[in-house]
């Protein structure tokens, strides 16, 4: 039997200090006078009491962790966190059924940004603030769990990443608590720096918060229900589009750019085809809204570019629906969807460096056909890739693509239509927010889906956030056989 | 320098074949006292003409073949069939486009069976016939190359065949060539089979002579607009189903089957998991259409099994337009496209033995992750899967994927709307058929695409059929400079 007691212990204290967060909308609405932080302060309660019991009544179980109990610790927080993280919407002002609670708060904490509320403009401060709040600490919890968690756990590849964090640790930091302490430093001076961006671009002190936060997390909720199209600035949009990338790109590499190797980010291979695939389709679109659809050339850039981030990062802000861009935009947005930032960022999807280890891998295997008795070694950041790795993610990719079409088949029993379902899957799957049509693109909402495809929505940003296999196992025989 | 001859050598034989076979539907108009059996011989003589100059003037190369020359042989060869394939299409007084009759020549010898025709009920026999004849020929000629080719090439893990075949030759064949013919006298006996059942339900000598050859070979090309529906007849869908999963059969298996081993068939393990599939998705649709759409239970499995064959198998047949079926059908159907049947069959898609090999990487892989120092081996048939099969398929599944999004791309950007784009890649690159939508549906038909997006189209064809490396290959640096 497996011994949940360590399981319990962590689940405890994350459920603590989620019950801590809810005092910031709390005091929020209080100090605008809202009776809503009452339901934040009730939240707190019930989430508090619920943690320090589970934390108190498992401390017996001492810390260090089998592998089976990791995979059961993650997937297990990040549900518990889920579903108390749905109270404050439960109870509060807005009327939400807990389906939709448990939706939204797993759009926020997964850093999807799909939304099942409309009326944002008028909601109280703290849903807005709470939603936001969810979406940053899923933000860096994220990347310390991608740092510290997944190269252990070995899932999809990640094992790539855990050589250079240890080679690491070994040079400059001892711990890996140390290294998370000081992305999180990085992480809050990115968040009050963009900040300081967005009020000086022009939004209230209160808007550039939310929109800060939940840009450098890639979340994309806004505090408006027409987005960040609702403050029709130029200035605002390439802030946006700036910290949307920021958030892109492997918070690792900021630490050891803080630390003097300021070449770091431009020399990482990742990074660079990362920025390569934006440029291509910037580029690409940006020519078709100025050659087809009529735009000036500088209009053309900037839309081009702030969706492109937008969906690449899966942020799922919007100035304006691609989906009606023309039929060149939906086919080349519906993809996008699936490649994601880069591996250690608050970004999903399959992620860059996924993409070059597959690419790596089929060259590998053409020249492979063209001498049989030759040896051939994929390359991945000068080093050559080890099989277990090749494999892992390959394997990803298939479990990716079988996930995605089995969550589009359910939908579509649902009743959703073609495009609804594999967009709404997609966007899903891969934790970017909006999906394609006019139910769920960019101008629509999720509000309208039935219940049961809310549920399986919300799987689906679970599997994907965690990189499926973390969920998957906890489902076969041999993980509670073994 | 590559030494074309052998090559040439090759291509030139199977044009004149393909000449002698122009004699056929020459003849059909020439009874039918149809003055288009002048285009025929015409056609015929243009490509004995090319054919015969091609091997006398390679003759000398002698006929052994490395690697790089049977990659070039084979994409070259299925080139230049569909071009003098065309010709017949081109001068005809359906009065085609070399566009039109590329499109429609690629689709018959590809087994896809997608058309740009209109008028089908009243063309004349001999391009009914060609059209037939091409399905045909494609069926057989992917069967011998499947067995023949494939397994040397080593493309997309078809090489877990070779060790089969081998042995199978050393105990009872000697060598491929008579492994070919065998097989090839059991495709025209199950070829006449069907045409007589077809007969006897109902059908014309022609219609059944031509539906015989398009079942067999799961081309999907047939005699009339309104396909196999014309014939509103039970019994004629019974056969037509029966026949689309004997053509997804691997054809080897009926070889060892007619030399007396009787079991062989059911012990398969990709026959048995191509059946499971079958079985699993026409119950899950007769039940929808039963219960949803208030089809009586007969009926249900009536439609159900004919189009699940029908899409699966890659035939094309139709007799309802499943996109009416509502919500439910298009994803699944959408998803279906990519199957296939058996490798070894006339069928194209990603085909069952990948999705086996596939599934048993990513359950290896979840076993890893919990033991990671345990050593845990998939298997295929019951024999332990090589680790270069097991990034072969991996490899060939993730090519298969990034080809599908840059064909449906490319179609957006020509002005397809998304289901059309998405669904008209996937229905070319598995040779499917007909897509999904109003505008190629089973209902549809690709004569109003533009002609980019034909050409488009037909090397999707192609692609798929050759299993996307044999083409790919060629385009690379190493293959050129090796």
């Amino acid at each position: 039997m497996l011994d949940f007691r360590p399981v319990f212990l962590v689940v405890g204290i994350l459920l603590t200090t989620l019950a801590v967060g809810m005092i910031i909308p709390a005091a929020a609405d209080a100090v605008a006078g809202h009776p809503e932080w009452q339901v934040f302060a009730a939240s707190a309660g019930v989430t508090m009491f619920v943690g320090v019991a589970m934390a108190l009544a498992s401390r017996a179980g001492g810390t260090s962790f089998t592998v089976r109990q990791a995979f059961v610790m993650t997937t297990l927080s990040w549900i518990a966190i889920t579903v108390f993280a749905a109270l404050p919407f439960a109870f509060s002002e807005l009327d939400m059924s807990f389906t939709d609670a448990f939706f939204e708060a797993m759009s926020g904490i997964t850093t999807t940004g799909s939304t099942v509320i409309t009326g944002l403009d008028s909601a109280p401060p703290g849903i807005l603030l709470w939603r936001a709040l969810l979406q940053w600490l899923g933000g860096i919890g994220i990347i310390v769990m991608a740092i510290a968690v997944m190269p252990m756990l070995r899932v999809g590849g990640m094992q790539l990443f855990r050589v250079e964090a240890s080679e690491q640790s070994e040079k400059v930091m001892p711990r890996a608590a140390q290294i998370a302490t000081a992305i999180g430093v990085i992480y809050l001076g990115l968040t009050v720096l963009w900040a300081g961006a967005y009020w000086v671009a022009g939004m209230s002190g209160f808007e550039a918060m939310v929109h800060s936060m939940t840009t450098i997390a890639t979340g994309g909720f806004s505090t408006s229900d027409a987005s960040l199209g609702h403050f029709a600035s130029v200035s605002i949009d390439a802030i946006a589009t700036a910290g949307m990338l920021v958030g892109g790109l492997p918070f690792l590499l900021y630490l050891r750019t803080v630390q003097g190797d300021f070449r770091v980010l431009f020399r990482d291979t990742q990074v660079r085809s990362f920025f390569a695939i934006v440029a291509v389709v910037v580029i690409t679109s940006a020519a078709w809204l100025w050659l087809d659809n009529g735009l000036d050339p500088l209009q053309a850039i900037r839309y081009a570019a702030f969706n492109v981030a937008s969906v690449i990062t899966g942020t799922g802000y919007s100035t304006a629906d691609y989906g009606l861009w023309g039929s060149f935009a939906v086919p080349i947005f519906f993809f996008l969807m699936f490649i994601g930032g880069c591996a250690g960022s608050t970004t999903c999807g399959i992620k860059v460096f996924r993409f070059q280890v597959l690419y790596a891998a089929a060259h590998t295997q053409i020249q492979h056909l063209l001498q049989p008795h030759g040896v051939f070694i994929p390359y991945y950041n000068r080093r050559p890739i080890p099989d277990d790795v090749i494999v892992s993610v390959l394997s990803f990719f298939f479990v990716f693509g079988l996930t995605f079409a089995l969550l589009a088949m359910g939908l579509g029993i649902l009743g959703l239509d073609f495009l609804t379902a594999v967009s709404s899957a997609a966007t899903a799957i891969s934790n970017v927010g909006p999906g394609l049509g006019p139910v769920v693109g960019p101008a629509g909402n999720f509000q309208s889906l039935p219940d049961a495809a809310k549920w399986l929505l919300a799987a689906g940003m679970l599997l994907g956030r965690l990189e499926l296999f973390t969920v998957i196992v906890l489902f076969t025989r041999s993980f509670w056989r073994g």
